[in-house]
């Protein structure tokens, strides 16, 4: 089984890529790709932090050291939920509602960009066939 | 449009799942999925080191650590290409194509699982839609 024909290779090649044209974009106004795509996890009237991890397919860990950046940033704000206490909201301030909005147009430019190179039907099924990757992992047993 | 509707949400989000699994399984070895990659991107008869990023998808600076890791732990030694002395070839050890094997055998069984619940047809289109936006970042125009 050559790399190319594996189905994690080519993803993972082109995530990269991806990733890296949104880091040198948002490299342009002083950010990261990491710190656009938790800008743009985050709902307008804020985001439980534990919530944001599932959200974005990452653990809880992976994204502790970006929200402290983002908090030092002035970036986000975190504060006690109303309704639990003992739960923290994720919260946008000003300046990262301007990110978040800088963030959604590098998302948006690039999609349909894309969008305009590949027929709906073949976007469908690669929409299908990645969750058909994500219900086996979400069932795995492989490596147990 | 909500992230789940983007080319590139899915991607990464599947991505960084395949990524859990291979890392989960890299540790029961000691390795990290970063090295099983290398690993399986070096050729038995060697692999010049300044072809390895691209074979990847990654920028040199990326794999610099890694590569630096896997000669201190034994997996790779770094030699002078036989016919340009200025080029540095990657060679696996006796212990380095152990670990290969293991790693590839991991992704083995992994896309066989996958390959099982996917019809062949659809999987073309995925691996299609991939090389579309490859050729789109190939000549991306888009933020320059």
């Amino acid at each position: 089984m050559r790399p190319e024909d594996t189905i994690d290779f080519p993803i993972r090649k082109v995530w990269n890529r991806i990733a890296r044209l949104y880091n040198n974009q948002a490299g342009k106004y002083g950010g990261t790709m990491a710190i656009g795509q938790v800008l743009l996890s985050i709902d307008p009237d804020g985001t439980p932090s534990t919530k944001l991890g599932p959200k974005m397919g990452m653990e809880a860990r992976s994204l502790t050291r970006t929200l402290k950046n983002m908090e030092e940033e002035g970036l986000i704000t975190r504060v006690a939920d109303r309704s639990d206490g003992r739960m923290a909201r994720v919260l946008l301030t000003p300046k990262g509602k301007q990110m978040r909005d800088v963030s959604k147009e590098t998302v948006i430019r690039f999609n349909e960009a894309v969008r305009a190179k590949i027929p709906a039907g073949q976007l469908q099924t690669f929409h299908s066939v990645i969750d058909k990757i994500n219900t086996f992992l979400d069932n795995n047993e492989l490596f147990k």
